[in-house]
């Protein structure tokens, strides 16, 4: 959609500086932008991309607006601005309002208005689908599943019996959503199944990556609170609860009846034990590998340097005398002081 | 559903000491437990909440009954009966025998009593499903698949042909067994396939999590024994061998031709490097880093701690200097003791 | 299929010393093989197993010839010559040409010679699909999407909007490519996504594994290069570039605008940040933790090793003072250097 730098810098409550006519019609990077682009910079140090830039506009805060060689729309977060930008370049494509003849939609189901359930779909009865959802092709979703406004099911996603999902949910391919939570009690070596009867209860503004799976509650429900961000592959644990506005990148996994608080950020691959509590504001780096519960906010890693497989070799033979090496230590410091006071 | 206590009693090999009379439709926690609820405890460490809960009946060990206010379902395991009385409890629902118009069911394929084909699935030639299988929407299997009695797909999953699977398998949605081993051979630097001409089976009571991916042998067959349990997301490489009763979970990779023990217990996003044994009874922590073969049983860890960020730079800095550290302390230690000869 | 020596011999390039009408209809282990059967030895160590077997031909490299047993297919690369052996005793078998009337095939896509659409699958406007096409299955292909002649979708796979697909592309079960990545911006504290309005662009002989994902670009693509394997559940985050010929075992995770070189070769549940760059011929071992461009070829690893765990208690605790002891074994070394200054 091709709008002018006067509509955007409305639609974005930016500054603009330039003329309000020029025609904007796709994003770019500062690079490779040309006419009719529009690119954005949040940092001082990309300047020099900025002042040889050939895009029709760019959104930079005002530190920078006076090093940009084109229009300038000038905000305090370019980052957020340039994603508000986009959604109104690029607007979601909803598919029009509709059953698909293929879709098996049982007359119990509640559908609201503009709804589109697209080909091969499948819903069991009793499914509650509020305005505006677009449940795509493939998609399975079990009995007496509701959906909030404006969900989208983009392809193959499946939502097993009475889980919840808030509003304008996003849920990429493949996505798996409350199948059982991985309960097994020993019975003598063998391993007895536990029923998972609780739900997955999704907030709303959440988005759900690809192939992720989120297992139901064993008892209680598992929580994806609003605003939650999952990359792909991710896998949540029966009884987690996961707060406000984290987001996790992907193939990270948490494990069975883990709290997380608000607003954390964890890096791909991260791993969290069960049955611990991560406070808010928590960032754990890529593969951070959490096993007690953290109290504070902060940043938190751990894992051990790359290196080239010979050394590697050498050092990491020695963690296995890291604990005898600080004993020996010790005990050289203390012979090292007898002699020094000797001397 | 509702039972008596009486009849959960009797269904789960219980002394009962309360009412036979009194009714149960749910289980839930001790502290979320009210009216007609059933709950469970194992360890003396929840005492405090037995002896506040308002659970019609608690599932206890010998040692608690004493302590418990409400009827009490005394046994040996308390986990193991609070299985068999939640299996009681939620039955799990098949839907109806029949294939779906939709479904694809060659004339060739073999299909036991009250099996259920559920919409938009395809079943290539000779498929062979025994009694009650349940063959959930949008799944494929493809042709020579045998399925034994009692399996369950729950959604979206492809069985790649000629797989075997045992009989009460329970397979979750966007689960892929039979895919092709990552079998390459370099020629000159350009990689060739080389065709995966092995299957996968899979013994009975064996449960298969969400997304997981299972891959057929190179050559011959990828095994997976009897009560084996894999949590989601997990990967099974070509020729790997599973033993009875193993369970891991969600993340975790085993790679190609290694064999596990029976009654092994993996944690989450565990690695196993290829072509080698880990004995019976082996225990691997979460993000274990399998390199070699594991002769003992036992528990096995690896990895550092979580620090914060500050710290961890500082620490696994240091690491690149471990192997020179430990013999810088060698050295220490010998002119040390020169000196101490000396004194 | 069966083929004699003489045949396999001409279709691999080998010298054949044996009877070249023996007929070959099965590979298998040296161990196990048997009458008609072919197998293969590509080192020395195995001599045994080819002194012991009873497969009626062996592909074999010249120094082993002599201990062959049986009929001999001499090549210089065994391991190549076998895949290609294989490739023609097991040839893909390809579903008949044409859309299965379950299918939905928008009449604006344009479908090449003898392509195969299956049950249940779901085409959007103006997909291209080149000749010998074959979609497996309840596989979604989104609008605009164009895949090259030869290009296999085994089942549930996903292509979203405009992605590219070279020729001769095999993708496993439940892949999704074209997924958003996972851009969001901070807008005070809740995220706003940011489009990802890139596409994924994906080489000739690439192979994709099962539940692989692989994000759409930010703004420019996502690429994938010619002859690229990628294993089971492997993420591509979005503007990550693979170099030709590299190959990513299960679970590895590629974090956003990272560029891997050609040929690199990746063990499973490897780590890799974003914005890096990874030279041609980088070996990372299994679970490698790659925090920074590698700028050289060779092979690079990360990790501690698996101990008992009360021995990794032990030294993992001691892993948090490492920084510590380096310093106290400075000043222990500068202590006594003063004393042996003094003696």
């Amino acid at each position: 959609m091709a709008l002018t730098l006067g509509e955007l810098a409305e639609g974005i409550g930016a500054e603009l500086r330039g003329d309000p006519h020029a025609r904007i019609h796709a994003v770019n990077t500062l690079e490779a932008a040309g006419e009719g682009e529009l690119s954005f910079l949040t940092q001082g140090k990309y300047r020099k991309a900025l002042q040889s830039t050939a895009a029709t506009a760019v959104i930079v805060p005002e530190a920078e607006a006076e090093h940009c060689p084109v229009a300038a729309l000038v905000v305090d977060n370019p980052h957020a601005a340039f994603a508000r930008a986009a959604t109104l370049l690029y607007p979601v494509e909803r598919p029009a309002p509709g059953i698909h003849a293929s879709a098996v939609v049982p007359d119990s189901c509640v559908l609201g208005e503009r709804v589109h359930v697209g080909p091969h779909c499948t819903l069991g009865e009793n499914v509650v689908l509020g305005d505006d959802c677009v449940i795509g092709p493939g998609s399975v979703i079990e009995k007496g599943v509701r959906i909030g406004a404006g969900g989208r099911l983009l392809a193959n996603v499946t939502i097993l019996a009475d889980c919840r999902i808030g509003e304008r949910v996003l849920i990429h391919p493949g996505a798996v959503i409350g199948s059982d939570g991985f309960g097994q009690a020993d019975d003598n070596g063998r391993w007895l199944k536990i029923p998972q009867v609780g739900r997955v209860i999704i907030g709303d503004d959440v988005e759900i990556g690809a192939n992720v799976c989120i297992d139901r509650g064993a008892i209680a429900d598992t929580v994806i609170e609003d605003g939650v961000k999952l990359d792909n592959l991710v896998h949540i644990a029966h009884n987690v609860r996961i707060g406000a506005d984290t987001v996790i990148a992907a193939l990270s996994g948490i494990a069975g009846s883990t709290t997380l608080g608000r607003h954390c950020m964890l890096g791909g691959e991260v791993g969290i034990v069960g049955h611990i509590t991560i406070a808010d504001n928590v960032v754990l780096t890529g593969r951070a590998d959490v096993r007690q519960s953290i109290r504070e906010p902060g940043v938190y890693a751990s894992g051990t340097p790359l290196e080239p497989v010979r050394e590697w070799h050498r050092n990491q033979a020695r963690f296995r005398q890291l604990d005898e090496m600080a004993r020996q230590l010790k005990k050289l410091e203390k012979r090292l002081a007898e002699i020094e006071g000797k001397g």
